[in-house]
């Protein structure tokens, strides 16, 4: 059973219990209202040795800092501010206690860098190997929050940054080249936190998400929430690997977001003025396969909200999927 | 190296990262402020395969409502009332799919119960063990909120229901007798969550805690935490095992708290009345060590927070701890 299939069984035997005012499973932050117009958002991330990062091909200083960092990503995707977080560290016997102070060096660094306060945690023994949890929370005014169920008709498809560096890098500590450029920026995810609470601030901003999946399975994740469909043109996909590797590979953690297009030029220029980067466009939302009318009666949901890969404008068939953590 | 001591360790070194309003390690939950006179509280806990549970010993049910169960009891401690809690679940192949869904069921049925909202999670596979990560969430007015600082020299000091079942439960269970009475209690801890929350709303309950790790530890708790000393008469303390049990073994979940002594009959009496159940008064808070005179000049702040065990009134001399796990 794959994760998002279990997220789904989880979510529907949930319905209807707790306060229908708190927004849960379904986007990269949980919405807890507060008074006063205020929200705090809140996302959690375990990472488990082996299965999302292998001992021997990281270092504990920077294992702490990823393990804060995906998540700041996440609130990050919000358009929200990271406040607090809380860490449950679960660690062998053979793990050296420089280790786990190591690791605390690393997850102390980020949070001094953010301003993010640890407010709480859980340490405990493992019998197997380690296990890393990780909560985050976030305040945002309301109207500045961001979800994946925002994008209309119309809207630029645009990442702030270059895909597919973290797979490459992936690939090679796979291969056991553990020090190339790109296995560093696997190990090293830079969160967009001022970059996510800027664009937060901008109305025109309508969908956002980070890409922690693929771009593929991201993107989906946006057009299933807002129900439309994207045109994406791959030569516009900013990477310096392979195009499918920079579509389907995970954990840029980079943002993904779609902008009124009225409004587009405007903030990107404002945006490079801002932090000396550019925006890249990639696509463009559509209204789904309804407006080419062979679509218009399908009981197939998938149909609506489609990826349309295009090549130099012209469509290209192809079967990408999301990344799933070795 | 302990729990306790890595914690410190992570406490001092964090000092000065983030919002100064935000209370953190230190307490069952830490405390996040809102506008309008009301926090968050927020708490995380890991269960660890083998550490803190034994699969062959408890169903998937019985332990996906003892993950929640124990997170529910934190922030009941608070005086807080519970909404929402995150939950991140690792569990190897050999876990069928029929286990994920029964520790699904229990865990649904005790949120259901309490109307807690299931607003976040992450599943994932592991290579070693299962293992659970819970976040929950409280809110309550500031006034209502309990800590461990707030214990008074002359405050009667209180449990209300009896200790040692559990423990016992976890020794009947490492001897391989499943089944008995006290192992399905340890086995089903039942949070304290609408106790905690009345009690919350009495000014006169100066401090409170979840007993967790133990009466021995969790008292010494709050004496650090308040700079005071306790009587504690062992006669006095509600359990069907020895004493030693009682006193240091864990996972109670039962409620600790302090009240003031003008107070007490009073709020014993309308407990009574709103559940049906008595409170068990075993000691008085008092002014530690430095009021015998013998330490008044001590540099060992451990002896002015000392707990003075009493049988019949007569002080005895124990050397016991709280618990920790096998």
């Amino acid at each position: 059973m794959g994760e998002f299939e279990f997220i789904e069984t989880i979510r529907h035997s949930f319905d209807g219990i707790g306060d229908g005012a708190i927004m849960g499973i379904g986007d990269d932050c949980a919405v807890i209202p507060q008074s006063g117009g205020e929200s705090l958002v809140v996302t959690t991330d375990m990472l488990v040795e082996g299965v999302h990062f292998l001992r021997h091909a990281t270092s504990a200083r920077e294992l702490g800092a990823k393990s804060l960092a995906v998540n700041l990503s996440d609130v990050a995707a919000m358009g929200a501010h990271p406040v607090a977080s809380f860490l449950s560290l679960s660690f062998p016997p053979d793990c050296r206690r420089e280790w786990a102070q190591e690791f605390m060096e690393g997850y102390r660094e980020l949070s001094a860098q953010h301003g993010v306060k640890l407010a709480g945690g859980d340490t405990t023994t493992s019998l197997g190997g380690i296990a890393i949890n990780v909560t985050a929370i976030g305040r945002a005014p309301n109207e500045r929050l961001k979800f994946r169920s925002g994008a209309r008709p119309g809207d630029i498809v645009v990442v702030n940054g270059s895909l597919g560096e973290s797979a490459a890098g992936l690939q090679d500590i796979l291969a056991r080249w553990l020090d190339t450029p790109f296995a560093q920026i696997h190990r090293n995810p830079v969160p967009q936190v001022a970059e996510g609470e800027w664009l937060g601030c901008r109305a025109e901003v309508h969908s956002m998400i980070d890409l922690s999946d693929g771009l593929a399975s991201d993107l989906t994740h946006i057009l299933k929430a807002s129900k439309v469909g994207a045109d994406v043109e791959l030569t516009a996909i900013p990477t310096p690997v392979a195009t499918e590797l920079a579509v389907t590979g995970g954990e840029d953690y980079k943002l993904l977001f779609t902008v009124a297009p009225e409004s587009w030029e405007n903030l990107r220029a404002d945006y490079h003025t801002r932090f000396g980067t550019d925006l890249h466009p990639i696509g463009r939302i559509t209204y789904g396969m309804r407006e080419t009318g062979t679509a218009s009666d399908s009981t197939d949901r998938d149909c609506l909200t489609a990826i349309v890969w295009l090549e130099n404008g012209a469509s290209v068939k192809k079967n990408w999927r999301g990344f799933t953590h070795f």
